[in-house]
C-alpha cells in the first residue's frame, strides 16, 4: 500500500505513463494509432503472425497494422479474437486469466467503432476503455455533503477490498452511459432504476495508467446521484463487500493511506474539485490536479450521440 | 459575429492555439518558459533592447531571457515595466492603450512569482494569466436550472456588448482566488459579501486563446454562486450593461449565434457539462469538449495555499 502527502501524489501515482515513445504503437490501416504495445507482448505477438496466413499484422520496427485484407469491422473484430483466444488457450498472459466476455468498443479517427475486443484483453494492446463512475451521495440538513464508498469484495480477481466509488463499470458495446449507470447501479449496489434515473452526467475524467497487464489510457464517465438521507445501497452481485457513508475528510484520509483503488481515488477527488472541498485556496497543486483529471489521451474516443 | 454549429466549435473558437513552434519564447534565467512572443512584438523588443545598458534581455534566434544580471523579482518587474512605460508612451502597440495599472504575476517553476506585471502588456509577452469566474444561477421549486448572464458594457474597450459570466475578473497579485470573487461580486453585480461568500470553487478552465494582441494561455477558476430565486444582481461599476437570467436552453442559443465573448462561452459550457445539460449521450463531442476545457499549458502557475 502507498501512502501519500497530498492529492497530487494520489493522481500522479494513477495517471502515471508519461511518454510512450520508445513503445511500439498499434494502428489502423489508416494510420491512426489505437494503442501501444510493450516489448514482452510483442514478442508474442511476432511469433503468432508467423503462424497466420495471410499474416493478420503487418509488423515494422515501432508499429503494427492491422492486414489490409482486413477491411470491415467483423474482420478486425475477428482477427483480434482469434490472437486473444490463442494467447488465452496457451496461458501466454496472466492479463488473460481474468477473461469476462465482456466486448469493449475500440474507436478509429471518425469516432465509430473500428473493432471490438474482450475487455481483459484491452491491456495487452494498450487499447483506451471508456466506462462510468457514479459518486453517490447525500446531504445533512445543513448541506454537508457525506459520500457512499464501496469496499471491493475480497474476492474480486483485480484490486480485492480496496476502496472503490460507490457504483462503476465498463461500458459495454451498444450500451448508452446512462444505460450503463443504471445497469451497475442495480447490479453492484441495489439501487433501483427510479432513484438510479436522477444520476446525472457531471464530467469525464481522462488519465492514463499502466498496471502489470500492460498500458491503460482510460476516459470515465463521471455520474453525480445524490441520494436520500435515509437511502442505503446494498451489495447485490457479489463485487462489493460493503458500502460506507463518510465525510469527505474521511474519503480524505483514507484515500492518503492509500486504501482507494487509484483511478476510483481520482473520481473522488474529481468530486472533491467540482464540489468546493479542494480549492484553488487550500490545495497549492489546484491546476495540477485539473491537469491529470483531464488527460487529453492521443487515442480516438466515441462520437455519437444516444 | 461567428455563428456555431456546435459546442466543440464554440470551444474550439477560443482555444484556438494549436502551436508556437515557429514563436520566440520568453523564458526565465533557469530556462523555464513563461511566456511566447510574436513577431512584431520581437522586432520592437530588439530594437528597445539595444537602448539600454546593460541590455535587460539576452536575444538568440528563437528565445528571448532575463540577463543574468536581473536576480531578484524586484529587478526583473523593473525591467519589463521600463519597457512597457517605453512602448506605451511611444504608442507602439494598441494593446497598451487599454492600460489599467492593473498588476498580474507571472509564475517559475516552483510556483512562486518571477516578476509581476501589468495587465494589459501581458499578450505582448504571451504569459499565462489567471482570473475567476463566477456562475451565478437559480433553482426553479422542480430544480431546474437558470443561469444569470451579463450583457458587457457597450463602453468596455474589449468585447463590448458580449454575453459574459454574471462576474468575471483578474486576480490581482496579492489576492486570493476567493477574495477576488467577493470584491468583484461587489463592483460588478452588487452582490454583498454575505451571498458572494456562498460561492464555492468548482474546477479551473484552462485554455490557450489568441487576439489581435498576441496569445494569452489563461486560467479561470470557476466558481458557482446558487442565489435565492428573487435575488437579482445589479450593474454598479458600470462594466455591465444589463443581467439576464435565462435558462440553459437560452444560454445555448445565444451561444451558438456567436453573442459570447469567447471564453465566458467555454466558462458557460463547462458549466453545463458539470451539471449535466451538455452529457456524453447528447453531446457526440463531449471527450473532446473535455480536453479544450482542461487545456494543459506549457508555462507554470501559482503553487500556494491561502
Amino acid at each position: 500500500m502507498v501512502v501519500f502527502n497530498s492529492y497530487l501524489q494520489v493522481l500522479q501515482h494513477c495517471d502515471s505513463v508519461t511518454t510512450d515513445a520508445n513503445h511500439v504503437s498499434f494502428r489502423l490501416c489508416d494510420g491512426t494509432q489505437v494503442g501501444t504495445i510493450l516489448p514482452g507482448v510483442m514478442d508474442a505477438l511476432a511469433s503468432y503472425n508467423q503462424t497466420v496466413t495471410p499474416a493478420p499484422f503487418v509488423l515494422t520496427g515501432n508499429t503494427v497494422t492491422f492486414g489490409n485484407h482486413l477491411e470491415t469491422m467483423d474482420q478486425r473484430t475477428q482477427a483480434v479474437s482469434a490472437l486473444m483466444d490463442q494467447w488465452r488457450q496457451d496461458k501466454t498472459f496472466p492479463a488473460l486469466a481474468g477473461w469476462r466476455d465482456e466486448l469493449y468498443a475500440v474507436y478509429g479517427s471518425d469516432g465509430r467503432p473500428a473493432f471490438v475486443m474482450e475487455r481483459a484483453a484491452t491491456p495487452l494492446l494498450g487499447v483506451a476503455t471508456f466506462g462510468v463512475h457514479i459518486n453517490a451521495f447525500t446531504r445533512d440538513t445543513d448541506g454537508k455533503i457525506k459520500m457512499w464508498v464501496a469496499r471491493r469484495a475480497a474476492t474480486k480477481p483485480t484490486w480485492p477490498n480496496c476502496l472503490d466509488n460507490c457504483v462503476a463499470g465498463g461500458i459495454p458495446y451498444t450500451y448508452s452511459t446512462k444505460e450503463t449507470v443504471i445497469k451497475e447501479c442495480d447490479e453492484e449496489a441495489s439501487i433501483p432504476h427510479d432513484i438510479a434515473a436522477r444520476a446525472y452526467n457531471a464530467g469525464v475524467v481522462t488519465y492514463y495508467t499502466s498496471t502489470e497487464h500492460g498500458l491503460q489510457p482510460e476516459a470515465q464517465y463521471v455520474y453525480d446521484l445524490e441520494l436520500p438521507i435515509d437511502y442505503q445501497p446494498a451489495p447485490k452481485d457479489g463485487e462489493v463487500g460493503c458500502f460506507y457513508l463518510w465525510d469527505l475528510d474521511q474519503v480524505k484520509e483514507k484515500m492518503l493511506q492509500g486504501e482507494f483503488k487509484p483511478n476510483c481515488a481520482l473520481v473522488a477527488i474529481d468530486f472533491m474539485v467540482r464540489h468546493g472541498f479542494i480549492t484553488a485556496d487550500n490545495d497549492p497543486d489546484y491546476i495540477d490536479l485539473s491537469y491529470h483529471l483531464h488527460r487529453t489521451l492521443p487515442f480516438p474516443g466515441p462520437k455519437k450521440a444516444q
